[in-house]
């Protein structure tokens, strides 16, 4: 396969690139801010480094970006320099940055009116599946350019899923965001009720992990959470604006979810009370009361 | 091991019986009501029929009750004819039925006063774990019948837990059957919020299966769901009833649970539509629309 | 009319007995402890004090009992001394208690099987309203007595229903009290909302006073909750039990009732935080955060 | 008083403008749809009908809004012959549609660099205030403004407040709308309540008039709903958008608002069976389940 240009060299972006390398592709990496140390062992790995979005657009056929937000996914399309200024027919953008369907729509828009292509491919897992290969790839736009990437999604991802019209990829993503979102408040309450019950959290833990409901969020969370430790996988406000961002898609299509209704009323609760920048599974700690017990 | 009882000859207790048959333990059953063609079915599997719950205690060291519901529950034990008549020194009775803490704690205090052992042991899974021998068994109460009925709970689940006082074996059971409730209308709110936005419900199955939530419930009730079957390994009714025990258990240790709280109206609003003998997955039902969308 | 019994001497009972007093009628009354002072007081105005609950009942053809709880309620009827000690064909026993409906159901078969007749009669308002006379009554039970004791109604309220068979009373009053829970919950919702949104929540106060939700419990609440002030009208703890003795109420009718069940699970935070012993209004309190405002 | 625009036709702005005609304004009036018949009535009462909202502008030195939506109120503004062609230094432009408070920013953001003055000032209230000038008039923005149109409030409203930069107005009336939708799903739940658990509907409007909670909303919706009848003063679809925005401000906030968010859920699950259309109050319908009762 040709050369891909990748842009963003995050804790994502590094390593998704890094697994191309390891596979035999060549790649082409831009950052907005690159230290010597890390163009240097980049290079080691055989890749070659862009000055800006613009030059290793106009180098590869296909670039990848990964960008901390939705500001950031934006300004290396539109900013000086940036992509707009080299994309045209015959050359493809996949965006695999998180962001929200308004942004990824904007994308792609200003991409084709250039004659580029576009592909949105936001993913689900983050650093140990990034380096792994293990991601989730949730592709919408560009059927085209879908199967083109899709050498390089097979390396990145253990599955990839294309999804239709650009918007679905960030869709799909909230949906499953928000059911997580409304699992976690469950599972809070549920380690709270246990505790106040006379019962073992650590028990219901054993409990969980046998039955029909066991999943690795609960197996991997859970025994932190017993213990108050809340080091941020995923920061509480952030699942708390997906959770906002996927009631608005319900509101929009008219779709009633009190579940997750009440599970953002309880994760806002969190933000008021502090812990917007701990991980979301901290959320555990406002079912907890200051009172042992009352009647 | 000496002859089993086994009093309710419900979906769990018919299929918990039979198990305990096909691994060579001699049982006597009894059901409220016993259709010919069943007795007929459970006596060719070499089950002896008793005529009464005190029948089957007076022929039995050992008895078994799974019953519906608190109130069958505590007519085994209390009516004519029920366990108390009969039981004794020697006797141990292991009530496997869900049921509150209180009604736990009467029976208990009635069997221990007649000088028998009791045992409350819930079980976590349904049909199919039950058929399959694969139930997490939530025992609490006399430690001595627990080890003693151990080779039948080895048959019956995969782990069962000592979980000490009566009432705890019933706690735990909520707990978990509280997160389960809340879970399952996460999930029917994603696949109706999925459906409703112009994603594929399948393929939120297949992405959910790949992440950090995956678990043997979505797995399993996701595709019938998806085509509105409902056929009742848990009976909606019962969910909705474990939901509001579960809540009453956080009432009375003032525990906050909204979520569960949002949960239990959803199976309460499932219940005043008639899906309370389906399936407890029908919840889904009541999040679809009758309108495509509106704004 | 004949003299009338009066059963239970606290806030509301002494200020409706007053009342009957200055309206003329002869009334005999009883409490468990009754200080010398106060019964010179009730005997001053006319009062004649009575030794028991049966003293009174056999001194009175009809007796009102206006009691605390369910506990007092069940004693003066079933204790020593108690009524069913001397009620009997002809004469009638009215209690005016807030108690369950299963409270209310065993009085009045007890009663009723003595030959007595018996009618529930809670009220609506404390104690301001009683001492004007401004009561609402919801009684329910036997129809002969409440036409017989209705001018003593008449005295005592403003406006007396008559509801039905037994239980009607204690359950209008429940449907009342949801209602009022979870009016003042969102209440507490928009005053915090007005309040970290930068709108003066006494403004909120005067633009509420004079819409289409105006209503004198926003009036009377509204400024002292402003102030942090809640002197206890009415415990938090009992508003938060009626909400459960609701919900309980639409779970046997399966009625889902998303509002007042979210209503609920905020009392009972709440409590979970020390305020149930403060006036109902003090749900207030949960809603404010600890932080000004986060992102 | 000067001739005053009038645009936006819809149930609340003909109540005002011909409220403005029978006190002795003239007013300019306009609308996207003008039927005949409406046209000749409205002319009837002396109105004058402007082509466009540029005309109505250029001929009044104040012009009042009102809109159904944003969307609406966006587009008299910023579309071809809009305010935006006309407004200048010396005129005024009055907007009390309900909008959230970024399309009021905007607005007034446009107005001003044009030079003109602007004033936010959403009621609350629906048609049979409007029709009375009964409205309360929530204003914010340029006091000079406010000062000069208090003539036409005074007509209008039965009270104005001022409440300092705009957006303010609009949140408020989001706020007072917040509790007041919250307020419909109580009410609505206890009536159902009522009527499930075999108590008059009729019966608890009768006592709810007479207590603390006492308002008009249920004095005048409660008959009408018991009668199914849903003649729409303020469609649920837009006081359904009004808790939505009210969530929305709040999560700005950090404010979390567990009933105000079920009651949103709620009127969302209304418009999903098809309900958006008529009176806010036919939320009322989700409630009444499909079968009599069910255990």
């Amino acid at each position: 396969m040709e050369e891909i240009g990748f842009l963003g060299m995050g804790i994502m972006g590094k390593a998704m690139a890094m697994n191309l390398l390891r596979h035999g592709f060549k790649v082409s990496v831009w950052n907005r801010t690159l230290s010597k140390g890390f163009c240097d062992e980049l290079k080691e790995h055989g890749a070659s480094v862009g000055e800006s979005p613009a030059a290793v657009i106009k180098k590869c056929k296909y670039t990848i970006g990964m960008l901390s937000d939705p500001a950031a996914a934006l300004s290396v399309v539109f900013d000086k320099d940036g992509i707009l200024e080299e994309i045209c027919s015959g050359k493809g953008y996949i965006d695999m940055s998180t962001v929200d369907a308004e942004t990824s729509s904007k994308i792609s828009e200003a991409v084709k009116k250039k004659g580029g292509s576009f592909l949105e491919a936001p993913v689900s897992g983050s650093k140990k599946p990034a380096e792994d290969g293990q991601l989730v790839i949730l592709s919408a736009g560009d059927k085209g350019l879908y199967d083109a990437i899709l050498p390089a999604f097979d390396v990145l991802g253990k599955k990839s899923f294309f999804l239709g019209e650009v918007g679905n990829g960030a869709k799909m993503k909230l949906v499953v965001n928000m059911i997580m979102g409304s699992m976690m408040n469950a599972f809070s309450e549920g380690l709270v009720l246990a505790d106040k019950s006379g019962l073992s959290p650590n028990t219901l833990l054993d409990v969980l992990d046998l039955g029909a409901i066991a999943n690795p969020m609960f197996k991997m969370k859970g025994p932190s959470m017993i213990q108050n430790s809340y080091s941020p996988a995923f920061p509480l406000k952030h699942q708390q604006k997906d959770m906002r961002l996927a009631l608005a898609l319900g509101d929009e299509n008219a779709v009633s979810m009190p579940v997750a209704a009440a599970a953002n009323e309880a994760f806002k609760k969190a933000r008021s009370t502090g812990l917007g920048d701990l991980d979301f599974s901290a959320v555990y700690e406002i079912f907890k009361g200051t009172e042992p017990s009352s009647a």
